[in-house]
């Protein structure tokens, strides 16, 4: 897992919505049970997977062998007010979708009215 | 379809069988409509697609946008042996498989034994 060399990049969008963040990354041939989604230090939300190559049968040749197989990994630092408590995750048609919930705003101080009584 | 600058690559394995020919493609995000199988020449597989990314909504900003949109296409000469009337294609978790079945091997012409009678 260490091993940043053996580590394909995979692209990856970032949607920011109202009240969540989206972290939309592609993963062409993968399931959900390939996949790991983690937050790691509070603030670190850590995607990672493995493709591997279906293994050689017999009387089968590779011609041509472009798609990349292995580990790879993406890390997005989170911005301050992700809900790391709020996170969830689906995969579609070789699409993962992370969808991180945003806090609530610290509640504005209400003004506070006080009734001055005409002497 | 012909301004190849428009154009996206996207990676593909072919792996030849004992009775087939099976060309993988990475196509995530795309769901099987969306994606174009076609014999050009007789000798040619077009395989075409697009990936459109979601319209921008109301209150939705992209704070990164790495994956690519936009209308791709691979070609690949088919072998002589290929059945271009024997193809089918599959699409699953965004990688999509055509098979081109191969013509059977000229039937090899069949020792003729001829008696010979001794007079």
């Amino acid at each position: 897992m260490r091993d940043a060399k053996a580590m394909a990049a995979t692209p990856a969008d970032v949607k920011e919505y109202p009240n969540s963040y989206v972290f939309v990354v592609d993963m062409p041939g993968l399931k959900s049970g390939d996949i790991k989604v983690q937050v790691e230090d509070d603030n670190v939300l850590l995607v990672s997977g493995e493709r591997k190559r279906e293994e050689e049968k017999e009387g089968v040749k590779f011609l041509r062998m472009e798609r990349r197989v292995g580990k790879f990994m993406r890390k997005f630092v989170l911005p301050e007010n992700a809900n790391t408590d709020a996170i969830s995750a689906v995969c579609q048609d070789g699409v993962l979708s992370v969808t991180v919930q945003k806090l609530p705003p610290p509640q504005p101080t209400k003004p506070r009215t006080i009734e001055v009584k005409i002497a």
